[in-house]
């Protein structure tokens, strides 16, 4: 394997001094690239997602074009219940659909569990391929869902704005929802050891719907399992876990095994390093709807969020995945304005 | 007017001390309730909003049937927009829609607003009747939604998971976002005034996507409007706030004119009394998940809340609406589990 060129990620998530902040984007690859676009327009989402050469060439595009310091496997969270025997279909624009939801006992234990890992090899080809094709310019991010954020998608069958039937499962079944975590858990922390095997320089753990949960409940149904996940692969890769919306877990998280932390926009940078006694490298946490303002206003807003995290322990990112309508120019200067800034911090 | 023979909530909110807590539901009337449902078989959304026999009987249903501490107005945050020469529409089971959105400084100018509240009298007659219905059981609670909110409906013209068009409007057109909040918030203040002359003894002002915003855009486009609102208001009722999402406000809303502060479940009891110095009345939690749990589980949750609030400057409350799917025993014994904690309280 080629010798990483830039390794500024990972020299942040050591919490190690790096002459500027890397920056990468949250869903970075896809969407609003206009070459991701001509790909959509001719093969399907699962194809995309499961042809390696596809799914290369579509993480390949940022890098390239926008200027990232990293590069993030193509893929998708949903792709563990497929591997658990679980019908997933994306209709574009629209979303995932899982048609047949889990609701009792016997849909958990009828869900396949004995290496259902082994069933994702296209993930780990697509991370041979590309961690190849990057020929060592940037790091590779590998990334599975967190076992809450996938219950969620299991239990209710698409997208909610509340998740009420997700939750509704878990207080009033809890045996079985920590049966199930317990399960989704075990199969990605497989999934996750593979992909830093096949390549994954750090992985990421999404837990998207993690702010539906009432601290209490995020303590109960959450947190143990994305423990579970750090512990198991932090002497493998370094781990960043995306607990969205949990800023009352910040602390608890920052004294975990995790090597760093993803944050929305819903808590200041001041709070977030406050709430995790600068004690971890902390990764966000751009409102991406401020991606379509005139790129003079995105770089003043960014440079302020880059000073207020401080240009160490600090990963420049999204609070969340980036919209389709953003143009290409508007996210390179997002990535543009993180680069200056730290100059100007240096300077300073 | 016949006197108040229940006036928990009004003692709460001025920081009396209150024999138990009282408690009431967002979104009590409606939905869940079998009466409710035989109406909304006969008569469409806004014809039940507008016909002001219809809505009190709506509004008094949960008084009668699961003992609430007070009554709230059946109505919508949406006959703002409809008062300002915009179309609402509510299809059954979707949620509101509006055809025609703003998007243009000129969408914001041809808004009506001179005496925009007057078109409004039907609320005001359902509150006089309501109250006059009610012969002092329990108060009445009149209501609006925030600027931003109404702002985001405006904007995107349906519900939204993130709220993305909404934002980006204030973000690429602030000057033209304070206009339209300007001019939301100064029919809000008008509305709400005629509310507490027709008979509200409180009103309470939703922000219910307060927390699709950043901290520092929360003080920008929500806040200062939450504030005039607080400050033309309190001295005609005691006003309560509640900026759903936005824990990180409420150290300044606890300063505000306010009288109380309603709070979502993503913030702990204690959490919430530590952000405001337990110097304001504190409204909430409960996670409205949690009511399809069995009963004695549900009553142990709602002991805790309480126990953890504390019996004084608290108003018991769910975190967001009560949902459709709610068996109105579980209603109730939410209902029963406050009023039996605050004797064990006192015993204690």
């Amino acid at each position: 394997m080629a010798e990483l060129k830039n390794d500024l990620l990972l020299r942040a998530l050591k919490k190690e001094t790096v002459e500027r902040p890397p920056v990468w984007m949250m869903r970075q690859a896809g969407r609003y690239l206009p070459d991701y676009i001509k790909l959509r327009n001719k093969y399907d989402f699962f194809t995309r997602v499961q042809t390696p050469e596809l799914a290369c060439a579509i993480t390949l595009q940022p890098i390239d074009q926008v200027g990232v310091d990293a590069a993030i496997i193509f893929s998708d969270i949903l792709v563990i219940p497929q591997a658990m025997g679980l019908e997933v279909l994306m209709e574009e624009g629209k979303g995932p659909s899982l048609p047949k939801t889990i609701q009792t006992r016997s849909d958990i234990e009828n869900l396949r569990t004995d290496n259902a890992e082994e069933s994702l090899a296209y993930v780990y080809d697509a991370l041979s391929l590309t961690k190849q094709e990057l020929n060592g310019r940037v790091p590779l991010i590998g990334f599975a869902g967190a076992p809450w954020t996938i219950l969620c998608y299991m239990i209710e069958g698409k997208g909610s704005k509340t998740w009420d039937k997700a939750k509704q499962f878990a207080y009033t079944e809890p045996a079985l929802a920590h049966q199930l975590l317990q399960k989704i858990t075990d199969i990605t922390i497989n999934y996750l050891k593979l992909q830093v095997k096949a390549g994954a320089d750090t992985v990421q753990v999404f837990d998207s719907w993690a702010g539906s949960l009432s601290p209490l409940d995020f303590s109960i149904y959450a947190q143990p399992y994305l423990l579970q996940i750090a512990d198991a692969l932090h002497e493998h890769a370094p781990v960043i876990l995306f607990p969205k919306g949990s800023w009352y877990a910040l602390k608890t998280l920052s004294e975990s095994k995790a090597a760093g932390i993803g944050i929305d926009w819903c808590v200041s940078p001041a709070m977030a390093r406050e709430l995790t006694g600068n004690n971890i490298t902390l990764q966000g946490n751009f409102d991406p709807s401020k991606l379509l303002a005139p790129i003079p206003q995105i770089k003043k807003w960014v440079k302020e969020m880059v000073n207020e995290f401080g240009s160490q322990k600090y990963i420049a990112n999204l609070g969340h995945g980036i919209t389709p309508n953003v143009p290409v120019d508007h996210a390179k200067a997002f990535v543009d304005a993180v680069k200056e800034t730290a100059f100007s911090t240096q300077s300073a």
